[in-house]
Protein backbone atom coordinates (compact mmCIF):
# COMPACT_ATOMS: atom_id res chain seq x y z
CA UNK A 1 0.00 0.00 0.00
CA UNK A 2 1.41 3.30 -1.13
CA UNK A 3 2.75 5.19 2.25
CA UNK A 4 1.09 8.38 0.81
CA UNK A 5 -2.20 7.66 0.93
CA UNK A 6 -1.57 5.95 4.06
CA UNK A 7 0.94 5.08 6.94
CA UNK A 8 2.44 1.14 6.84
CA UNK A 9 1.60 -1.71 9.96
CA UNK A 10 4.05 -3.92 10.74
CA UNK A 11 3.37 -6.50 13.22
CA UNK A 12 6.19 -9.11 14.86
CA UNK A 13 4.77 -12.73 15.46
CA UNK A 14 6.63 -15.41 17.12
CA UNK A 15 6.30 -17.09 20.39
CA UNK A 16 7.91 -15.20 23.74
CA UNK A 17 11.69 -15.12 24.02
CA UNK A 18 11.69 -14.94 20.07
CA UNK A 19 13.42 -11.31 20.22
CA UNK A 20 10.35 -9.57 18.92
CA UNK A 21 10.79 -6.46 21.41
CA UNK A 22 14.39 -5.96 20.40
CA UNK A 23 13.47 -6.56 16.55
CA UNK A 24 10.67 -3.82 17.28
CA UNK A 25 12.53 -1.01 19.26
CA UNK A 26 15.22 -0.95 16.46
CA UNK A 27 12.59 -0.51 13.39
CA UNK A 28 11.68 2.00 15.42
CA UNK A 29 14.35 3.87 16.10
CA UNK A 30 15.66 3.98 12.80
CA UNK A 31 12.37 5.06 11.76
CA UNK A 32 12.30 7.70 13.60
CA UNK A 33 16.05 9.06 12.23
CA UNK A 34 14.34 8.72 9.00
CA UNK A 35 12.30 11.32 10.35
CA UNK A 36 8.91 8.81 10.43
CA UNK A 37 6.00 9.26 12.69
CA UNK A 38 5.98 5.87 14.70
CA UNK A 39 3.57 4.47 16.92
CA UNK A 40 4.48 1.48 18.97
CA UNK A 41 1.73 -0.80 20.56
CA UNK A 42 0.66 -4.14 21.41
CA UNK A 43 -2.58 -6.57 21.68
CA UNK A 44 -3.78 -7.08 24.37
CA UNK A 45 -4.12 -4.06 26.23
CA UNK A 46 -2.98 -1.32 23.63
CA UNK A 47 -5.06 1.04 24.82
CA UNK A 48 -7.06 2.46 28.30
CA UNK A 49 -10.33 -0.16 27.57
CA UNK A 50 -7.50 -2.53 26.23
CA UNK A 51 -5.83 -2.68 29.53
CA UNK A 52 -9.36 -2.92 31.53
CA UNK A 53 -10.30 -5.95 29.52
CA UNK A 54 -6.31 -7.92 29.90
CA UNK A 55 -7.36 -7.35 33.92
CA UNK A 56 -10.55 -9.33 33.46
CA UNK A 57 -8.26 -12.28 31.25
CA UNK A 58 -5.00 -12.19 33.79
CA UNK A 59 -6.82 -11.89 37.21
CA UNK A 60 -9.75 -14.38 36.73
CA UNK A 61 -6.99 -16.89 34.72
CA UNK A 62 -8.46 -20.01 34.60
CA UNK A 63 -12.14 -18.92 35.43
CA UNK A 64 -13.05 -16.97 32.55
CA UNK A 65 -14.59 -19.68 29.95
CA UNK A 66 -12.74 -19.93 26.84
CA UNK A 67 -14.81 -18.45 24.64
CA UNK A 68 -15.50 -15.63 26.99
CA UNK A 69 -11.82 -15.02 26.89
CA UNK A 70 -11.94 -15.16 22.94
CA UNK A 71 -14.54 -12.85 22.84
CA UNK A 72 -12.60 -10.57 25.51
CA UNK A 73 -9.19 -10.49 23.22
CA UNK A 74 -11.51 -9.77 19.89
CA UNK A 75 -13.14 -6.45 21.74
CA UNK A 76 -9.45 -6.04 22.69
CA UNK A 77 -8.71 -5.90 19.26
CA UNK A 78 -11.76 -4.26 17.59
CA UNK A 79 -11.90 -0.92 19.89
CA UNK A 80 -7.39 -0.89 19.18
CA UNK A 81 -7.88 -1.26 15.74
CA UNK A 82 -10.52 1.29 15.53
CA UNK A 83 -9.60 3.61 18.07
CA UNK A 84 -5.33 3.16 17.30
CA UNK A 85 -4.12 1.60 14.63
CA UNK A 86 -6.74 3.13 12.02
CA UNK A 87 -6.50 7.19 12.89
CA UNK A 88 -2.76 6.52 13.16
CA UNK A 89 -2.51 4.83 9.54
CA UNK A 90 -4.91 7.77 8.11
CA UNK A 91 -2.50 10.07 9.22
CA UNK A 92 0.35 8.46 7.27
CA UNK A 93 2.37 7.32 10.73
CA UNK A 94 3.91 3.88 10.74
CA UNK A 95 2.34 1.24 13.53
CA UNK A 96 4.34 -0.95 14.94
CA UNK A 97 2.61 -3.73 16.84
CA UNK A 98 3.61 -6.55 19.10
CA UNK A 99 1.17 -9.48 18.28
CA UNK A 100 -2.14 -9.19 16.21
CA UNK A 101 -4.37 -12.02 15.19
CA UNK A 102 -1.80 -14.39 13.85
CA UNK A 103 -1.03 -14.99 17.72
CA UNK A 104 -4.88 -15.93 18.80
CA UNK A 105 -4.73 -18.37 15.71
CA UNK A 106 -1.67 -19.75 16.72
CA UNK A 107 -1.92 -19.87 20.53
CA UNK A 108 -6.08 -21.07 19.79
CA UNK A 109 -5.09 -24.09 17.38
CA UNK A 110 -2.23 -25.01 19.92
CA UNK A 111 -4.58 -24.95 22.93
CA UNK A 112 -7.17 -26.79 20.78
CA UNK A 113 -10.13 -25.97 22.59
CA UNK A 114 -11.86 -23.68 19.99
CA UNK A 115 -11.52 -24.02 16.35
CA UNK A 116 -8.25 -21.90 15.04
CA UNK A 117 -10.69 -20.57 11.63
CA UNK A 118 -13.56 -19.63 14.31
CA UNK A 119 -11.19 -17.11 16.01
CA UNK A 120 -9.95 -15.76 12.50
CA UNK A 121 -13.25 -15.00 11.54
CA UNK A 122 -14.09 -13.41 14.58
CA UNK A 123 -10.67 -11.29 14.63
CA UNK A 124 -11.18 -10.07 11.32
CA UNK A 125 -15.07 -9.35 12.32
CA UNK A 126 -13.46 -7.24 15.64
CA UNK A 127 -11.01 -5.58 13.33
CA UNK A 128 -12.87 -5.49 10.15
CA UNK A 129 -10.97 -7.15 8.11
CA UNK A 130 -7.59 -5.18 8.77
CA UNK A 131 -4.57 -7.26 7.88
CA UNK A 132 -1.13 -5.49 8.75
CA UNK A 133 0.70 -4.76 5.44
CA UNK A 134 4.09 -6.76 6.78
CA UNK A 135 4.24 -9.32 9.50
CA UNK A 136 7.28 -10.28 10.61
CA UNK A 137 7.41 -13.95 12.28
CA UNK A 138 10.49 -14.52 14.09
CA UNK A 139 10.86 -18.03 14.14
CA UNK A 140 12.78 -20.06 16.87
CA UNK A 141 12.27 -23.39 18.16
CA UNK A 142 11.07 -23.73 21.38
CA UNK A 143 13.94 -25.60 22.86
CA UNK A 144 16.09 -22.57 22.13
CA UNK A 145 13.49 -19.92 22.97
CA UNK A 146 13.16 -21.84 26.41
CA UNK A 147 16.92 -20.96 26.85
CA UNK A 148 16.97 -17.10 26.59
CA UNK A 149 14.05 -17.02 28.76
CA UNK A 150 14.88 -19.21 31.53
CA UNK A 151 19.02 -19.59 32.38
CA UNK A 152 18.72 -22.45 33.91
CA UNK A 153 19.48 -25.67 32.92
CA UNK A 154 16.99 -27.77 35.25
CA UNK A 155 15.86 -31.21 33.70
CA UNK A 156 12.09 -31.14 31.66
CA UNK A 157 9.84 -32.65 34.34
CA UNK A 158 6.26 -33.72 32.47
CA UNK A 159 4.38 -30.20 32.83
CA UNK A 160 7.32 -28.64 31.12
CA UNK A 161 7.66 -31.42 28.48
CA UNK A 162 3.85 -30.76 28.01
CA UNK A 163 4.37 -27.05 27.86
CA UNK A 164 7.21 -27.56 25.04
CA UNK A 165 4.69 -29.58 23.15
CA UNK A 166 2.24 -26.65 23.20
CA UNK A 167 4.63 -24.07 22.44
CA UNK A 168 6.06 -26.71 18.95
CA UNK A 169 2.35 -26.52 17.99
CA UNK A 170 2.34 -22.79 18.54
CA UNK A 171 5.05 -22.75 16.41
CA UNK A 172 3.88 -24.65 13.52
CA UNK A 173 0.80 -22.83 13.79
CA UNK A 174 2.70 -19.40 12.99
CA UNK A 175 4.50 -21.73 9.96
CA UNK A 176 1.20 -22.37 8.60
CA UNK A 177 -0.12 -19.32 8.45
CA UNK A 178 3.05 -17.64 7.46
CA UNK A 179 2.80 -20.23 4.49
CA UNK A 180 -0.76 -19.56 3.24
CA UNK A 181 -0.04 -15.58 3.40
CA UNK A 182 3.55 -15.22 1.70
CA UNK A 183 3.67 -11.84 0.46
CA UNK A 184 2.28 -10.34 4.20
CA UNK A 185 4.49 -12.55 5.76
CA UNK A 186 8.70 -11.75 6.37
CA UNK A 187 9.59 -15.48 8.06
CA UNK A 188 13.23 -15.28 9.76
CA UNK A 189 15.50 -17.50 11.60
CA UNK A 190 15.33 -15.81 15.43
CA UNK A 191 18.74 -17.31 15.89
CA UNK A 192 20.72 -14.95 13.72
CA UNK A 193 22.48 -11.84 15.70
CA UNK A 194 19.93 -8.93 16.18
CA UNK A 195 21.25 -7.02 13.71
CA UNK A 196 21.17 -8.91 11.10
CA UNK A 197 17.98 -9.59 11.79
CA UNK A 198 17.09 -5.86 11.96
CA UNK A 199 18.68 -5.49 8.23
CA UNK A 200 16.20 -7.78 6.79
CA UNK A 201 13.41 -6.24 8.46
CA UNK A 202 14.21 -2.71 7.28
CA UNK A 203 15.14 -3.75 3.54
CA UNK A 204 11.28 -5.12 3.69
CA UNK A 205 10.02 -2.15 5.32
CA UNK A 206 12.08 0.18 3.11
CA UNK A 207 10.45 -0.99 -0.19
CA UNK A 208 7.14 -1.41 1.18
CA UNK A 209 7.58 2.41 1.98
CA UNK A 210 8.73 2.90 -1.76
CA UNK A 211 5.46 1.95 -2.53
CA UNK A 212 7.09 -1.01 -4.36
CA UNK A 213 6.86 -4.77 -4.24
CA UNK A 214 9.16 -6.28 -1.83
CA UNK B 1 -37.69 -29.58 27.11
CA UNK B 2 -38.70 -32.22 30.52
CA UNK B 3 -37.61 -30.81 33.59
CA UNK B 4 -36.50 -33.76 35.07
CA UNK B 5 -33.93 -34.46 32.58
CA UNK B 6 -32.80 -30.61 32.88
CA UNK B 7 -34.14 -27.13 34.63
CA UNK B 8 -36.31 -25.09 32.71
CA UNK B 9 -35.08 -21.69 31.22
CA UNK B 10 -37.64 -18.68 31.19
CA UNK B 11 -35.91 -14.98 30.24
CA UNK B 12 -38.07 -11.67 30.38
CA UNK B 13 -37.87 -9.97 26.96
CA UNK B 14 -38.90 -6.03 26.36
CA UNK B 15 -38.05 -2.51 26.57
CA UNK B 16 -37.51 -0.41 29.88
CA UNK B 17 -40.58 0.21 31.54
CA UNK B 18 -42.26 -2.85 30.68
CA UNK B 19 -42.61 -4.81 33.85
CA UNK B 20 -39.55 -7.17 33.54
CA UNK B 21 -38.61 -7.10 37.05
CA UNK B 22 -42.26 -7.61 38.64
CA UNK B 23 -43.34 -10.12 36.66
CA UNK B 24 -39.38 -11.95 37.29
CA UNK B 25 -39.97 -11.38 40.87
CA UNK B 26 -44.24 -12.80 40.86
CA UNK B 27 -42.55 -16.03 38.77
CA UNK B 28 -39.72 -16.56 41.29
CA UNK B 29 -42.34 -16.51 44.49
CA UNK B 30 -44.78 -18.62 42.65
CA UNK B 31 -41.91 -21.36 42.13
CA UNK B 32 -39.99 -21.24 45.83
CA UNK B 33 -43.99 -21.74 46.66
CA UNK B 34 -44.08 -24.49 44.48
CA UNK B 35 -40.85 -26.15 46.25
CA UNK B 36 -38.48 -25.08 43.06
CA UNK B 37 -34.74 -24.12 43.20
CA UNK B 38 -35.10 -21.13 41.31
CA UNK B 39 -31.43 -18.77 39.99
CA UNK B 40 -32.82 -15.37 39.46
CA UNK B 41 -29.86 -13.75 36.67
CA UNK B 42 -29.72 -11.18 33.94
CA UNK B 43 -28.03 -9.66 31.16
CA UNK B 44 -25.41 -8.33 31.10
CA UNK B 45 -23.15 -8.53 34.86
CA UNK B 46 -24.86 -11.91 35.72
CA UNK B 47 -21.62 -12.82 36.95
CA UNK B 48 -18.07 -11.70 38.39
CA UNK B 49 -16.68 -11.40 35.29
CA UNK B 50 -19.87 -9.96 33.91
CA UNK B 51 -19.93 -7.23 36.51
CA UNK B 52 -16.24 -6.18 35.38
CA UNK B 53 -17.37 -6.11 31.56
CA UNK B 54 -20.27 -4.33 32.36
CA UNK B 55 -18.40 -1.56 34.06
CA UNK B 56 -15.56 -0.98 30.84
CA UNK B 57 -19.21 -0.69 28.97
CA UNK B 58 -20.70 1.83 31.04
CA UNK B 59 -17.58 3.62 32.32
CA UNK B 60 -16.39 4.24 28.93
CA UNK B 61 -19.85 4.87 27.31
CA UNK B 62 -19.55 6.38 23.85
CA UNK B 63 -15.90 5.92 23.76
CA UNK B 64 -16.19 1.58 23.09
CA UNK B 65 -15.91 0.81 19.55
CA UNK B 66 -19.47 -0.46 18.02
CA UNK B 67 -17.95 -3.75 17.47
CA UNK B 68 -15.60 -3.67 21.01
CA UNK B 69 -18.62 -3.19 22.83
CA UNK B 70 -20.79 -5.67 21.11
CA UNK B 71 -18.18 -8.35 21.74
CA UNK B 72 -17.72 -7.45 25.41
CA UNK B 73 -21.67 -8.01 25.50
CA UNK B 74 -21.19 -11.58 23.61
CA UNK B 75 -18.17 -12.55 26.20
CA UNK B 76 -20.40 -11.64 29.19
CA UNK B 77 -22.64 -14.12 27.80
CA UNK B 78 -20.58 -16.58 27.01
CA UNK B 79 -19.54 -16.47 30.63
CA UNK B 80 -23.03 -16.34 32.17
CA UNK B 81 -24.08 -19.35 29.92
CA UNK B 82 -21.36 -21.45 30.84
CA UNK B 83 -20.46 -20.86 34.08
CA UNK B 84 -24.19 -19.69 35.70
CA UNK B 85 -26.81 -20.94 33.49
CA UNK B 86 -25.48 -24.44 32.03
CA UNK B 87 -24.74 -25.78 35.07
CA UNK B 88 -27.98 -24.79 37.15
CA UNK B 89 -29.91 -26.10 34.34
CA UNK B 90 -28.10 -29.65 34.92
CA UNK B 91 -28.85 -29.06 39.06
CA UNK B 92 -32.70 -29.35 37.03
CA UNK B 93 -33.07 -26.34 38.00
CA UNK B 94 -35.59 -22.97 36.99
CA UNK B 95 -33.40 -19.56 35.59
CA UNK B 96 -35.29 -16.56 35.27
CA UNK B 97 -33.25 -14.05 33.30
CA UNK B 98 -33.93 -10.52 32.67
CA UNK B 99 -32.61 -9.98 29.13
CA UNK B 100 -30.78 -12.59 26.50
CA UNK B 101 -29.43 -12.02 22.86
CA UNK B 102 -33.10 -11.02 21.74
CA UNK B 103 -32.55 -7.66 23.71
CA UNK B 104 -29.20 -8.09 21.83
CA UNK B 105 -30.49 -8.04 18.58
CA UNK B 106 -33.48 -5.74 18.75
CA UNK B 107 -31.38 -2.84 20.37
CA UNK B 108 -28.48 -2.89 17.67
CA UNK B 109 -31.41 -3.52 15.12
CA UNK B 110 -32.56 -0.54 16.12
CA UNK B 111 -29.40 1.81 16.39
CA UNK B 112 -28.17 0.36 12.91
CA UNK B 113 -24.97 0.61 13.80
CA UNK B 114 -24.05 -3.16 13.20
CA UNK B 115 -25.84 -5.38 11.51
CA UNK B 116 -28.60 -7.82 13.99
CA UNK B 117 -28.06 -10.62 12.14
CA UNK B 118 -24.95 -10.52 12.79
CA UNK B 119 -24.99 -9.63 16.60
CA UNK B 120 -27.22 -13.34 16.78
CA UNK B 121 -24.40 -15.21 15.23
CA UNK B 122 -21.98 -13.60 17.37
CA UNK B 123 -24.28 -14.15 20.59
CA UNK B 124 -25.09 -18.18 19.48
CA UNK B 125 -21.28 -18.62 18.97
CA UNK B 126 -20.81 -16.89 22.63
CA UNK B 127 -23.33 -19.33 24.01
CA UNK B 128 -22.47 -22.37 21.95
CA UNK B 129 -25.96 -22.12 20.55
CA UNK B 130 -27.90 -22.00 23.57
CA UNK B 131 -31.83 -20.87 23.47
CA UNK B 132 -34.39 -20.68 26.58
CA UNK B 133 -37.02 -22.77 26.78
CA UNK B 134 -39.78 -19.78 27.11
CA UNK B 135 -39.31 -16.15 26.17
CA UNK B 136 -41.76 -13.61 27.54
CA UNK B 137 -42.13 -10.43 25.60
CA UNK B 138 -43.83 -8.05 27.76
CA UNK B 139 -45.12 -5.84 24.46
CA UNK B 140 -45.54 -2.07 25.32
CA UNK B 141 -45.90 1.09 23.30
CA UNK B 142 -43.28 3.25 23.90
CA UNK B 143 -45.43 5.89 25.52
CA UNK B 144 -46.89 3.96 27.72
CA UNK B 145 -43.14 3.22 28.96
CA UNK B 146 -42.52 6.61 28.94
CA UNK B 147 -45.42 7.09 30.94
CA UNK B 148 -44.36 4.22 33.79
CA UNK B 149 -40.99 5.51 33.72
CA UNK B 150 -41.45 9.37 33.60
CA UNK B 151 -44.43 10.44 35.65
CA UNK B 152 -44.11 14.15 34.47
CA UNK B 153 -45.87 15.34 31.86
CA UNK B 154 -43.64 17.44 29.87
CA UNK B 155 -43.79 18.09 26.15
CA UNK B 156 -41.22 15.90 23.71
CA UNK B 157 -38.14 17.81 22.42
CA UNK B 158 -36.36 16.66 19.43
CA UNK B 159 -34.05 14.52 21.72
CA UNK B 160 -37.09 12.99 23.20
CA UNK B 161 -38.58 12.37 19.72
CA UNK B 162 -35.61 10.62 18.53
CA UNK B 163 -35.84 8.40 21.61
CA UNK B 164 -39.43 7.71 20.88
CA UNK B 165 -38.62 6.75 17.50
CA UNK B 166 -35.91 4.67 18.41
CA UNK B 167 -37.58 2.45 21.12
CA UNK B 168 -40.65 2.15 18.28
CA UNK B 169 -38.18 0.13 16.39
CA UNK B 170 -36.98 -1.77 19.24
CA UNK B 171 -40.46 -2.78 20.05
CA UNK B 172 -40.83 -4.13 16.42
CA UNK B 173 -37.91 -5.91 16.84
CA UNK B 174 -38.78 -7.52 19.22
CA UNK B 175 -41.83 -8.48 17.62
CA UNK B 176 -40.49 -9.92 14.67
CA UNK B 177 -38.49 -12.04 16.95
CA UNK B 178 -41.06 -13.30 18.67
CA UNK B 179 -43.06 -13.84 15.28
CA UNK B 180 -40.20 -15.92 13.27
CA UNK B 181 -39.98 -18.45 16.80
CA UNK B 182 -43.42 -18.74 17.89
CA UNK B 183 -42.97 -21.80 19.89
CA UNK B 184 -40.04 -19.94 22.01
CA UNK B 185 -42.08 -16.56 22.68
CA UNK B 186 -45.30 -15.67 24.67
CA UNK B 187 -45.92 -12.04 23.68
CA UNK B 188 -48.41 -10.42 26.32
CA UNK B 189 -49.49 -6.99 26.49
CA UNK B 190 -47.80 -5.45 29.29
CA UNK B 191 -50.62 -3.11 29.51
CA UNK B 192 -52.98 -5.31 31.69
CA UNK B 193 -52.63 -5.39 35.36
CA UNK B 194 -49.91 -7.73 37.16
CA UNK B 195 -51.86 -10.07 38.09
CA UNK B 196 -53.10 -11.36 34.40
CA UNK B 197 -49.42 -11.49 33.08
CA UNK B 198 -48.51 -13.14 35.82
CA UNK B 199 -51.58 -15.89 35.83
CA UNK B 200 -50.37 -16.29 32.10
CA UNK B 201 -46.51 -16.31 32.58
CA UNK B 202 -47.36 -19.00 35.44
CA UNK B 203 -49.67 -20.97 32.83
CA UNK B 204 -46.93 -20.93 30.22
CA UNK B 205 -44.20 -22.33 32.42
CA UNK B 206 -46.39 -25.03 34.42
CA UNK B 207 -47.68 -26.44 31.27
CA UNK B 208 -43.56 -26.66 29.88
CA UNK B 209 -42.65 -27.98 33.39
CA UNK B 210 -45.26 -30.72 32.84
CA UNK B 211 -43.31 -31.50 30.06
CA UNK B 212 -46.59 -31.27 27.88
CA UNK B 213 -46.90 -28.94 24.61
CA UNK B 214 -47.37 -25.49 26.05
Amino acid sequence: MAAAARGLWVTFEGGDGAGKTTQAALLEDWLREDGRTVVRTREPGGTEVGVLIREIVLHHRGEVAPRAEALLYAADRAHHVATLVRPALARGEVVIQDRYLDSSVAYQGAGRILDATEIRDLSLWAAEGALPDLTVLLDLDPASARARLDADDKPFDRLEAEQSDFHARVRAGFLALAAAEPDRFLVLDASLPPGELAAAVRARVASALDGSSP
